[in-house]
């Protein structure tokens, strides 16, 4: 039968096309001192609250920020996140499982990319699809909350593993749903040795000072003054 | 640009394939008397902690049954389950993001069916892939556990859309996670008018009776043995 190797390769041909885009919409973003942060998780994992925090504690200090979030259906995300008085736009896929670097790059249409320091891209709730779907980001961050147990970079190993760091979300609940934040770990270092593990509530506050201190280093490493851009951070 | 018009249409064609399986397979489940159902839901809802309390409870009323569980990676959901005494068996898809009638059908050999009145097939965990995929079942079952929060039907209206029931789980967290059981049936509701919605906590053991019941109560009306089996369950 050949209709396995002939979906194949319409798929091979297509990402290629998408990492094409990608790897010229990463050159864009870094020429204009964007750190682009690109999050991906399960449905629920409390991706929208924690991004909701995120930007208003780096507009704060004094950060331009801007955010894209992608949903099947509903504007319901890019509603919530507009409340931090960010720009924000809704990407609705209509049932596709995942962002698409075109999908990003018409979101942005209209918006001056040398306005903003951070790039928020908040992809479809899902743990499988979006890890073969390069968006232009300088920085992949993989969520999973405690409520879904320890388990999931054991069984979601490709996204995890192209992930440059986790967060794990709703530490508040950690105890309620028994979980172990050494087995996660020991778990996460199994799929992706070294990958930088930081614990949030979003609802208490624990650990996002910390995560947004995170996300001003690694954007100071990438995009020092002195320094020109990287053209790629991928291989 | 062809590439969308060809990959729809490859697309397409695998899916029929895999509809005329799925058709088939159902007759076969039906003319053998088992009831099968396919669980669909996120990574972390709670689908194998429920199905192994389901799977207990089913053999202590002196049922017979049966599961096959997908997973990207490893066998620990299949060992979980065996705990029960029922026959488990494992898909592993490496990578492929929802589980397909083939495979199911693969996984099914050497097993008498006769010898079954329920299967469970635990799909992949994803709220958008495994709703186009028909896997012979007879009833696909939408699960979404509180700590998701209430908007998912909204967001994901393709695969409660397709569900015959939806199980909220995880009820034991609904008060720490600050869930409005009512606004969520109001959501599915929405998308979904009419469908029977239960509410569970495996861990506490609320709702798992009725849950229980719900299963025996539609496999009675299916598969009456003084009526021939219906050949096809969905238009």
């Amino acid at each position: 039968m050949s209709r396995v190797p002939r979906i194949l390769e319409v798929r091979t041909r297509i990402l290629k096309k998408n990492d094409e885009l990608a790897r010229q919409m990463r050159q864009e973003f870094l020429a204009a001192g964007v750190f682009v942060v690109n999050l991906v998780s399960s449905p629920g994992t409390g991706k929208t609250r924690l991004l909701e925090e995120t930007l208003v504690r780096l507009q704060a200090q004094g950060w331009r920020v801007a955010a894209v979030v992608g949903d099947l259906e509903t504007d319901n995300d890019a509603r919530r996140l507009a409340r931090s008085g960010a720009p924000v736009r809704q990407i609705q896929t209509h049932g596709c499982c995942h962002l698409e670097a075109h999908m990003v790059q018409e979101h942005l249409k209209g918006w001056i990319l040398d306005s903003f320091d951070f790039l928020f891209i908040e992809n479809i709730g899902n743990l499988v699809c979006p890890t073969s779907w390069d968006l232009g980001e300088s920085l992949r961050v993989a969520l999973m909350s405690v409520t879904e147990g320890e388990d999931k970079p054991l069984k979601y190993p490709g996204l995890f593993n192209t992930s440059d760091a986790v967060v794990i979300t709703k530490t508040d609940l950690a105890e309620a749903c028994e979980f172990s934040p050494a087995l996660a770990r020991q778990n996460l270092e199994a799929v992706r040795p070294g990958v930088p593990i930081l614990e949030t509530s979003a609802k208490t506050g624990q650990g996002v000072a910390q995560w947004v201190e995170f996300l001003c280093r690694r954007r100071g490493e990438l995009l020092q003054p002195n320094r020109a851009p990287m053209t790629s951070l991928r291989p």
